[in-house]
């Protein structure tokens, strides 16, 4: 099992009236990392059709402590919680060291896009897939 | 109990490269709703206290199918699910009509931006909230 | 002479770390209403393949005063400057009556998404322009 | 005279329906440029009050090629090309190696927050901003 990192630079124009990078923000962070993890990197390892097109069926994130713009990145892991025909289901931590801002979990899957319809997932997508797969953790939000 | 209806227009911007509405964007459509609910209109209830600060603790919400540009807004109903001491949830539909196009709850808590600290519900600001109450909703998302 | 005029409904994620409107967001404010415009009305008037794609060549934009979140739309008022052979421009006011919070100007060219090129002006599409040509405020910004 | 080199990330959520990089996101990506080079950089060099408050007075961006998402940051030069008493002028450059995306040029004025109101440059602040001044690239847009 593996976890995929993905370091996550921040913008200053994240930040709210608050001064705090806003709860929106965090949402288009756990996106950037997917994309990495599954465009940039799946696409390596015989995945392409991923980079197709993807849908979000549903997200759950909880907001641990408030951050703020800072140069240097912050950190994402994400893994694979569960694998079914027509979806899958990452979780994530978005943290510096132990300082953990936000988890998350979203559930995904595979969408035709030129025939604007949901798919099932091919063999090699599975085994793409399965070198994060860590369904233990699947709790964890 | 009444719901909060807000008219939330899209922005063409809102579309990412597959054509539809992002799924990052519908987080910023439950801002504006919440924010027309809790900033603008409590504020004219008597909670305006709320206005000056409420941070995102969790969120949940289901796509229920896409949504692409057009002129006219949609709708989002917001109501209130549970009332804590110092927290309190809301659920929301976006919607045409019959169209659900997501499913959402949010569980907030009020926060005393200038001392940095998460603070208690005043009593006002519960009776405000409890005019939105519907707890058999709960388990919408 | 007709200005196109557009009622752009403000976010309050539109503000940043300032409390402010964000200068970015104007240009967005800009898009949306260059998109009422030129895909929403002119479509309807026989421009409809400046819908299918239109490039940014160059904007330029001038900020007057602070404008920060409420549940009032600003006014956007758009016209055309200027009608070549493969572009065009447009200026701009972003105001409240007479309060104006942003003069800005827009160079754009029709573009063949499908082919990935520039094109030239249709004739239907010059006449479309034209009902918003005002070249005496060319100069505005 | 140095130029100031920022690499920044791009998000996949920056492109639009186009598949490209959108016009606005590139004002973010020179925000965060002038962001690391103002509020990071100078404050290191004695200029730290800029850093409390600059407002964006004018824009000026002409688009040279479409940009599309890629792992791989792209480079944002930045220089000084004048300053005043009360506001100072940057330009910059958006580009991998020889390929230029964006020309970009930005007034900006110190902005006194607390009292919500322009101010003067202070001398260590024109003393910062000297060393990235290169007046003879004033025209480059």
């Amino acid at each position: 099992m593996a976890r995929h990192a993905f370091d996550c630079h921040l913008r200053w124009g994240d930040m709210d009236a608050y001064g705090h990078v806003n709860n929106v923000a965090f949402l288009s962070y756990l996106e950037e990392a997917r994309v990495d993890m599954l465009f940039v990197h799946a696409r390596d390892q015989g995945a392409e059709r991923l980079a197709d097109g993807v849908i979000v069926v549903r997200h759950e994130i909880d907001y641990r402590r408030p951050l703020s713009f800072r140069p240097e990145p912050v950190r994402i892991e994400t893994w694979v919680t569960g694998i079914d025909n027509a979806a899958f289901r990452l979780a994530y931590d978005v943290r510096d060291g132990d300082v953990v801002y936000a988890t998350a979990a979203t559930t995904l899957a595979p969408f035709d896009l030129e025939r604007q319809r949901l798919r099932r997932l091919l063999p090699e997508e599975k085994a793409v897939l399965a070198r994060y797969l860590d369904e233990g953790t699947a709790a964890a939000t």
